[in-house]
């Protein structure tokens, strides 16, 4: 497991490291292979990085994903410039600490050949900086996004712990061969939490190579970066892209503006066999449903308006009804 | 000293192996802290870097540039990407081949730190490619660009071995702090070999986060590659440019083009002090001087239009004079 930290609100956030794409536990995988390979990584792997990144001791994550951003990377589907980088700063602490030569050269060649490892340390980062964000009083902002195969759930700042849920989608995209839109699953998966954040889809823009994976053009890249710009609240600028002349991510979805705008956020997404056991088939683009969103601004009008006197008793403090700025 | 063979043609090209920026013998600069590190490169690097590569079977030096393009990479000033795939190529290798464990850490060390060790690399893939081009018969397409920071040099493929010179403008770009225009040496270096080959300046579209470096916005460096495309013979597509949907990088720049239209071929680089030993002091974009295309399409005239019985001789095939399509 790897745990990440909101160093300035000491917020903590977990991931399990990333398998590889195709057949792997976190798509439902599990023979013997993807048994192994865990074992492998426990045994392995893990103790190996521990010491690595005591070593050098601990990465700064966000500036990782800022410096992807701009390698073409939008660190939900396209993470190969952030696991390269991050490679890199691993790769001669590892030869510093493991001393056992063959354990060093297969550890090498695992994280070497895994484009993908970095997805994992960006969502436990992406996560530790919404875990800051929650439980804002009066905040309207998204703090979580996710999906399990039938409905989708957000979280947003100022309701508490409370999930608004709706159906899963379909993602539209690219099947790998042999597979189509008649095996996918419905919309799946913890990752959307990089969108949350601002990252994923919503960077797009800076990742056109990705559109070779997740289906579409250029300019279909771009366009769902500017269109998330309507339904946030701010600019990230830690995380800026080039081709948008180093304007900061669209950041902080703002359930009203979704609402009012009927834009949905955009997640690009791996799509997952529906059949338990049979691992990753395509990649493509999917919507969280806006019904999620009108859930949430429902019981928002019905406890912080309609309730109004009551909330201001439990915080305390003095807030004008119906101004918040999220 | 690296060797990259031309695999089609046999052609082959060398380059040394990069040192880094700012105080390096390639700028200049030969203070005892260069000799050291060179000392150490012969020593310990290069050593291990031929075992690795023996070990790995050779390196696909295109393929390495066709994915850095995909990753914000020009490839000639902004080797970023380019580095680290070349890293995670070479460093479970480099764990396989390197028995000693101070040394394995120094080379890993080196290579995880040198964001342009990939530079030198692809101009000999470059070199190799340009050499595999020349001495084409009535070929109009340029295979050389050079400078010595007093004079800028091109060859054409079909007039042999001979370079038609011109005056070296000084570069437009950013300076490191404390330096200025009036510290530069005029344009120096043999690193326009990547713009001959089509990447560099002229794939500039793919790597809009290098104006942080050699000055502009996303925009101009967009326009250089649209610009290249009028002036050039052809479209390589195994270097494409994500940002223009795919559209292979614009390559073969043609004498009678830039002549015709007066667009000289853009080239950015690093820019020297203009005196020996102060190194690299910023980046820029510079334009190769007009007056050498004007000076090669004369000769080509002289000898080829008005000379031509003499050519159709020497070749001992049949060509129509003037209809040469390069």
């Amino acid at each position: 497991m790897m745990i990440v930290e909101d160093s300035t609100s000491g917020a903590m956030a977990y991931a399990s490291m990333n398998e590889g794409w195709g057949r792997a536990l976190r798509f439902g995988a599990y023979d013997d292979d993807v048994i192994s390979r865990l074992r492998w990584m426990e045994d392995t792997l893990a103790p190996a990085l521990r010491s690595a990144i005591n070593h050098v001791g601990g990465i700064d994550v966000n500036g990782l994903i800022g410096r992807a951003l701009h390698m073409g990377d939008e660190c939900h589907n396209r993470d190969i410039a952030a696991s390269a980088l991050l490679f890199k700063l691993l790769a001669p602490a590892l030869a510093t600490v493991v001393d056992e030569h063959q354990a060093l050269t297969e550890v090498l060649a695992f994280l070497a050949q895994q484009e993908h490892f970095f997805l994992n340390v960006g969502m436990a980062a992406c996560k530790a900086s919404a875990v800051a964000a929650s439980n804002i009083p009066f905040s309207t902002m998204v703090t979580a996004m996710a999906r399990n195969g039938t409905d989708v759930g957000i979280m947003v700042s100022g309701m508490g712990d409370r999930w608004f849920t709706a159906p899963a989608h379909v993602a539209q995209g690219l099947y790998f061969p042999g597979f189509s839109e008649a095996d996918a699953s419905p919309d799946l998966g913890d990752s959307a939490i990089t969108e949350t954040a601002g990252i994923g889809a919503f960077a797009m823009a800076t990742a056109p190579a990705i559109v070779g994976f997740v289906g579409g053009t250029a300019a279909d890249a771009r366009q769902y970066t500017e269109e998330m710009y309507g339904i946030t609240l701010g600019e990230n600028m830690n995380f800026t892209l080039p081709p948008l002349d180093f304007r900061g991510t669209p950041t902080g979805v703002d359930v009203r503006a979704v609402v009012e705008s009927g834009i949905a956020p955009v997640v690009n997404t791996g799509i997952a066999h529906k059949e338990a056991g049979r691992g990753l088939v395509g990649a493509g683009v999917v919507r969280i449903p806006l019904e999620a969103f009108e859930g949430a601004l429902r019981a928002i009008h019905g406890e912080w308006i309609l309730g109004w006197p009551m909330v201001r008793f439990e915080s305390g403090r003095e807030y004008r009804a119906g101004s918040g700025d999220g």
